[in-house]
């Protein structure tokens, strides 16, 4: 049977399925960072080739001829990647280099089969684009943890963290956030000093400095699980305010059709946080409607499918959210 | 004769002065970064040893038991850089391990000889801190570029590279950064585009992240050449209110005495932005008089001096920079 191997590859985790040209998804497999800025080329190919077999394995069906791979993936690929995937891929029976689409597109296609509309992703990172005729027409941010990203996972987790050191360093107001901070870290607060600084700020610089800068992200969720502090509350308002004006950056006058939102933090905001989050994305959105999705697999098989000449309906988009939620309801996260 | 070597250690770079316990200068030399968080141990021993060794040369006399080398220096020092100084500077005739102070209190008593008040340096980095009794009393900043340091020279470099990405991304205004910055890493502005992105977006990005992110200092004094710029104008404001309010932080209100101003960003602020930095300052000082100076190789003279038992006054104070404007003016940048 001829198949589609459709894989959505995301900075913290990779999700593959194999489907066949009806729609019906055949198998299902996750595995870590298939994205080779996070995990390097051959981190990325270890890791994507290990959602594959998963995938693959828990199909148990033959392979047949004409069976290719798609994958929805941030950034530039190099041929050396491209090179790798195809071996690894080949083995378990499918053809050629693998299609890498953007993952804004594999997000988006993952709240709708409508071929215009908008996307935003808050993960690590954040991004947002434009779709029109099915294609990722215009895209804003992505430009990273350095230069951009604001309103981010990253740019949260950096706050969280200046807001903390700005405190213990008596440059900023207390906060709810120290405390848990300083437990993630596994620093005990102690009342000394070391050079005219106290201790805990001297562990956390410690601490901290010792991360690569990105993986500061971790620290985001505490921002979500201090709704009351106003340092919490005001570094998300300021993270929403920063993807509203993402998102609106990417908005034309004549293209229509719903605003997909993707990623951790669009996800925590909209489900634990919709008062700080809904209000300025639903501006921004113009009135359209705001679809969350948990992650991009569904997209990529939507993308899978329209690559291999299959038109994706709304009966078949139902079908393939359906048989997708199934199986990833009986694989433990 | 007995003799003192004192040094003023800096991240970008070192002076080195030896004085009698007179007070005379007798020799200067200048070197590179004698930081070892910024230069690495065996970088900093390096040119702490070459600004020493020129200093000597550049004396010539004999030096006599029980002489002795201080440093002053950011940051935590090693044993082993202690161990290896100890090794190069007794070469040169001074016993022991150098006395290590903090780069504060060279910066202060390169601006008085008074044993009360404050000092604050903003390079590429920023610091403030209270002086009692000839002694750093209490510190605030310093915490690096990720943490903190808001208003140094990183963090206005970092800021005028968001400020141009998200110019040229269309999520921030246009700005008059954007073309110097764009020279400054020799991008030629075209009106091509990779992926969506403007190609000077694109090489912006690989010119960045290629730099340790700390070397987005070297953007600073693109700020301040751009004066007339609203976006330039607001970051030099910003920073100028965090400057302040980290001045703010340090103020006791017993102890009196005059605020000394170091580093190349205040130098560059009250030289050439004066009515942006002079008056939030001159708030935050609470009408002490503010004394800016250019480096802190008068301050370790003092120091030295004072570990030498010899106390320094008015007479003593004025003879010492007198002196060492005179060598400075003797030796090329």
């Amino acid at each position: 049977m001829r198949k589609i191997l459709a894989i959505d590859a995301g900075g913290t985790s990779t999700r593959a399925v194999v489907l066949d040209l009806s729609g019906r998804c055949l198998g299902y497999g996750r595995a870590g960072s298939g994205n080779p800025t996070a995990a390097g080329v051959e981190g990325a190919v270890a890791e994507l080739a290990k959602a594959a077999e998963r995938a693959v394995t828990s199909d148990g069906s033959a392979t047949g001829q004409g069976s290719t791979a798609l994958i929805a993936l941030a950034g530039a690929v190099s041929p050396l990647l491209l090179e790798r995937l195809a071996e690894r891929f080949g083995a378990l029976g499918f053809e050629g280099e693998p299609v890498i689409e953007p993952d804004l597109l594999g997000t988006y296609f993952s709240g709708t089969f409508g071929h215009e509309g908008y996307a935003i992703i808050a993960g690590t990172g954040a991004v947002a684009g434009r779709v029109t005729e099915g294609r990722l027409d215009f895209a804003r941010g992505g430009t990273g943890w350095l230069l951009g990203d604001g309103g981010s996972g990253y740019w949260i987790g950096h706050q969280v963290v200046r807001a903390v050191v700005a405190a213990l360093d008596g440059l900023g107001p207390d906060t709810a956030l120290t405390l848990p901070l300083l437990a993630s870290v596994n620093i005990e607060t102690t009342s000394g000093s070391v050079r005219g600084r106290p201790n805990s700020l001297v562990s956390l610089m410690d601490a901290t400095y010792a991360l690569r800068p990105v993986d500061l992200a971790r620290f985001a969720p505490l921002a979500f699980d201090a709704l009351e502090d106003p340092v919490a509350r005001g570094i998300l308002t300021a993270s929403a305010t920063a993807l509203a004006d993402l998102l609106a950056a990417t908005r034309a006058p004549d293209v229509d059709g719903p605003v997909v939102l993707g990623g951790s933090v669009l996800a925590a905001g909209m489900r634990v946080a919709p008062a700080i989050f809904a209000e300025p994305l639903e501006m921004a959105a113009g009135g359209a409607e705001l679809i969350p999705v948990t992650d991009g697999v569904v997209g990529a098989a939507v993308l899978g499918l329209e690559h291999a000449g299959v038109d994706v309906d709304a009966q078949l988009f139902s079908r393939l959210r359906d048989d997708v939620a199934r199986l990833q309801s009986a694989v433990p996260l």
